[in-house]
């Protein structure tokens, strides 16, 4: 059994946006890994253990991903749509966590079976909040699913 | 359109347990107007407007659901697979709030669509900490979904 603290994926293309994350992970004392995608294509080889990622010592299954929805190549709702549909892991909790507030990708993010919609905070203060209340409910308070993957048995 | 804070409904037979959240909430200032529905089957008529549910001055439709699994009646499990069933509500945000550790509960929840699955504290200190970072998370943070009846309209 892997005693190590579960990891974060967080899959985001744009720089900053993951700049601003780390940091606030740093402050609110949050030490969870935190692996990145930097599009849809990335995160379904992340999270299918393709290539690389096959090897699950240094990318670990997450035990939440959070996920933008503009992404290059593949999209955070085909992704979403993409994942409901993988026996093993289509139960990962999903948190999206985009700067679209339109009820349209609300509705749709969660009729293709997100777990919870964030909008990104314009303020750094305010999404240190976010972070800090995020870890606490999705690695202190929420009982995580089994997860795992059929190629890996 | 209503400018009232949005309603909880808390899905749990145990008067103690609804005693003690009632008092957890209380402590920690979540004014949101609290719902009731003690079994399984009262959860799904007061979900669909049956009977004197119909009033929705009264008995507004929920922003989010805090379900117990083992219920009289009809099973928490029941009330959420009805509920992903449902035009209009089906993506109401529900937080499964139960005794059950079991891993088998945990993925069925998850396989029907819970967003979120909390195992009740033993102690009141923790199940106070639990409400205030759910009230947050859920009330504060998290972008909701467009929820309506159809027979509404």
């Amino acid at each position: 059994m892997n005693v190590a603290l579960p990891t974060l994926l967080l899959v985001e293309d744009d720089p900053n946006d993951v700049m601003l994350f780390r940091r606030a992970m740093d402050k609110s004392k949050m030490a969870n890994p935190l692996q990145l995608a930097k599009d849809g294509e990335e995160a379904v080889a992340y999270l299918s253990g393709e290539g690389l990622y096959a090897d699950r010592n240094t990318y670990p299954l997450p035990a939440i991903m959070l996920l933008d929805l503009k992404l290059p190549r593949k999209s955070g709702l085909e992704v979403l749509e993409w994942l409901r549909d993988q026996p093993g892991i289509n139960r990962l909790p999903v948190v999206v966590m985009t700067s679209s507030k339109e009820s349209t990708d609300v509705g749709r993010a969660y009729d293709l079976g997100a777990n919870s919609y964030l909008v990104k905070p314009v303020s750094f203060e305010t999404l240190l909040e976010m972070v800090k209340v995020l870890g606490l409910y999705w690695f202190i308070l929420n009982e995580k699913p089994d997860i795992s993957l059929r190629t890996m048995e």
